[in-house]
């Protein structure tokens, strides 16, 4: 994704951040406790799964920070931007 | 742990590392692809919920790193040890 495309695409998108050193977006979401946040990461696995793309991720505790990237294309996606808005949706934007 | 029996301990788990800048252990296991890495995941959470005890741990598609500390403690304890003992198990020593 690049230019126009590319904006629009993550302006659409709920509490996501560009990173820094590379194209990705991350995301991180704090929950009540760790069965809330496994029962979310649960939930996402299915739905990257099923999308054949995968997130890299951290959870510590009832802390779950999500990285999007496209590894084969080198960087960010129309897919990375469907799974954060499939993610979005689940916490509700 | 200290001493002796930190030693102990540590001889008798699989394949951890110690941490370099902090008192915990690591391990990263390679699972075949995204389905059996997060199935490995969903056993150890379900474990570690059951001994309240949580693992810190990073997912990329079939790689799980998983670190383990006391942050109450401040450092590596029996419950680390207990943990790592039960992810062995899991993953055959």
């Amino acid at each position: 994704l690049a230019g126009d495309e590319r904006a629009r695409a993550l302006a659409g998108l709920g509490d996501w951040s560009v990173v820094d050193d590379r194209d990705a977006i991350t995301r991180t979401i704090k929950l009540a406790d760790f069965v809330e946040a496994f029962g979310l990461m649960a939930r996402i696995a299915l739905i990257a799964e099923k999308m054949d793309h995968h997130p890299e991720w951290t959870n510590v505790y009832n802390r779950v920070e999500i990285t999007l990237s496209s590894h084969d294309a080198g960087g960010l996606t129309t897919r990375d931007i469907a799974l954060a808005t499939a993610i979005d949706r689940l916490v509700g934007g």
